[in-house]
């Protein structure tokens, strides 16, 4: 009946429900499913119930299920295992996929050796397209994706790539490598980052990218499902980093973890609004003289904020989306600053007329004018250069580049406003 | 030679090498390109280059050009023309051509139906392999991604879907109908979001999934490719609205753009920073007595600012990456609060030692972190629920929410410091 009531489930299905249940449970659960269903079921496992669970397990159970599983997931999964529970599911492990996991695990896990696929179709470039037809329902069964078929020499040297669909309509005593003519061949090396591996399968549209060794042999592919992950993920991280929360925090994350990946850039925050505290605290003998300075300070240091995230959202999305083009990046800087010049130069004026219809101060309002005009071209261009910055010092463009541009517009705003405000207005 | 050097290229490449060149040479390029390379290479355009590049054009040409696309990409390119050059266009389309790009236009742009290629592989359940296999090998040109096909009854109701793999690997004489016994077939009707469309694409790892009609015809799929171009657009769509941002913004946006996109959310800022500069405007006589409090206040909004986008960033996140569970997400807003909580205490006593060691003054201290703490508190909370309460309004959960949690965080951590300060340290 447990049976039944999984197999009519997909895998992403069963791994939620079977998220949903006690630890004890799930081990009972999986003990009772056929090995197949329990390796595609765990797979799609989040990796804080993956693993729990994989360390629950008989380890020649486990083991069994790991060989069941894509490579890169069996890896991807070995690789976040204590190391003895990791040497007792090697022990029941046979000797060729121990080795096929054990090389993944060598490989980057934000390579694209780290996210590929072994499984895959290579066929020798000297076969007919019938021959092939032959050996690839001979051999299809064994692999993920073969929607494409990889030709290779003799020496495994990646040739070209065909799709099914090629070597299907293709004449049947045509030869591979006839079909590989003027083909543009498009494969990346193992140590590739993977999100340029995405970047090159949105672009393409490709369902697979080879992945090859620095002699050009082939290794495996990145699939576009896989990639579709890469691309979730990354923008998660983009946007939680930003702010300072972990990269790769969900709500299904234990707490106790996402305080710990935040607490850190509170800290952070906490040193940097110190700065700005410190900028005001030049001025207090300003506010205590006029302390509508006080009421104001806080619109223009927002408003430059709010600009400058603007521009800090548009080019974090620039850098996740396109290959890095380190001009047109620096040029669109420019692009920014003179939106934020305009948006300072309306929004200036609107406060201008704002304060006097309502405190009849023209030269406070001028004051606030200004201010806000000079923090928020600030705030534009330094929320468009800030991920450019970290990105040039080799750091994540994305990380708590919010918190840092806030610091800059808090602290500027408040030094041109008070300070122009105690030259002209005190 | 033109057309040598555009034959090496990728579609994608020519589109940014066309996209680089002004208007006229754009022109003169595509006039002097094979028809089905001017197709490939215009439809991978971006659109703000794409349209006026399709308006410059013969309307003859354009007509031609637009026949050798992807319906889909045939019908978006259409929907942004301007009536009068549609019209000119369309009078060129053959009746069929021109009645599949009408049909297309009228699905809503972010549906199923909107994204949806309508170039499919179908096949008659009652087909043998063999056969099925002799009639792809004659069809197959036609259709853009036929990694599937589809298997209808006689009244193109869909029954199943196929890989071409599975029809490969089957035994020849086997009727179709059979190999889809137990299948689980997963199609969304037409009017679906395309955001769950990619939801189900993503989980699933799905190469295409087909979209039916209410009486579950087939009309078309949605495949991999474009949803991987929904999970960006979408993210970008998050990131940039949340700050209010155009949420199809660029650094390739025309400047003028942007600047009418952002304009009105700083207004609405402007509006949000002017409530929170009445709350301080309601202690000015408590910062007159002691400047001090306009020192501190911003750390107070800043920091439970910083609190609040971090609960923010990954409540929009898990909104774009998982299906809607109503129970689960607000079970999420208790864990945020607690991690708020958490984060509130420790900062806040930080703070409370700090300010003892600067100032020597315990009382405002203790005013602080309480302060801290609350507003930390408050942050966490309407960060993680600012996006679920737009999205129960049926808005998008992520359109500003950055301005409106700061607007509350502001105003609340001003309000409850200053009045704090008012009652036990003045
Ligand atoms: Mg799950
Ligand atoms: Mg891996
Ligand atoms: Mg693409
Ligand atoms: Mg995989
Ligand atoms: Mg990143
Ligand atoms: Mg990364
Ligand atoms: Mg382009
Ligand atoms: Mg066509
Ligand atoms: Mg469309
Ligand atoms: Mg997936
Ligand atoms: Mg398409
Ligand atoms: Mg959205
Ligand atoms: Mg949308």
């Amino acid at each position: 009946m447990q049976d039944d009531f999984f197999d009519q489930l997909h895998p992403a299905d069963a791994a939620d429900h079977l998220e949903n249940l006690p630890l004890e449970e799930q081990v009972v659960m999986v003990r009772g499913l056929p090995l197949e269903d329990a390796a595609e079921s765990i797979a799609e496992m989040d990796s804080h119930d993956r693993i729990p669970l994989m360390t629950q397990l008989p380890p020649k159970l486990a083991a069994d299920i790991l060989t069941l599983m894509s490579p890169d997931d069996a890896a991807d999964t070995v690789a976040e295992l204590e190391p003895d529970i990791r040497k007792a599911i090697f022990r029941e492990l046979d000797q060729e996929d121990a080795a096929e996991i054990k090389s993944l695990l060598m490989y980057d896990p934000d390579s694209a050796g780290g996210v590929m696929n072994t499984e895959i179709l290579v066929l020798d470039e000297n076969l007919t397209a019938d021959q092939a037809i032959t050996v690839i329902r001979s051999q299809v069964e064994d692999s993920e994706i073969p929607y494409y078929a990889y030709m290779v020499d003799q020496y495994r040297h990646l040739k070209g790539v065909l799709s099914l669909r090629d070597i299907m309509i293709s004449p049947g005593g045509k030869k591979l490598k006839e079909l590989l003519v003027e083909q543009n061949l498009i494969a990346v090396p193992f140590d590739t980052d993977k999100e340029e591996v995405a970047k090159l399968i949105a672009r393409y549209n490709f369902l697979a990218l080879p992945v090859v060794d620095h002699g050009q042999r082939i290794l495996g592919t990145v699939t576009v499902d896989d990639v579709i992950d890469i691309i979730q993920e990354e923008a998660s991280e983009d946007m939680q980093q930003m702010v300072g929360a972990g990269g790769d925090e969900t709500i299904d994350s234990p707490w106790g973890y996402s305080l710990k990946m935040r607490m850190p850039w509170l800290f952070v925050n906490l040193l940097n609004s110190a700065v700005s505290a410190w900028v005001v605290h030049l001025f207090e003998g300003s506010i205590e003289q006029m302390a509508i300075l006080a009421v104001l300070m806080p619109i223009v240091a927002n408003q430059a904020g709010n600009t400058g995230q603007q521009s800090l959202a548009v080019m974090i999305r620039q850098l996740a989306m396109e290959r890095f083009d380190r001009k047109k990046v620096w040029i669109a800087v420019a692009r920014e600053a003179k939106i934020g010049l305009v948006n300072g130069l309306i929004i200036g004026l609107a406060t201008f007329f704002g304060i006097i219809l309502v405190f009849q101060r023209p030269g406070l309002a001028a004051v606030m004018a200004l201010a806000l005009l000079f923090d928020m071209l600030l705030g534009a261009i330094a929320g468009a250069s800030i991920p450019l910055i970290l990105k040039e010092l080799g750091r994540d463009p994305a990380q708590a580049s919010s918190i840092f541009l806030t610091t800059l517009t808090d602290s500027m705003g408040f030094f041109v406003f008070l300070g122009m405000a105690g030259v002209f207005l005190l």
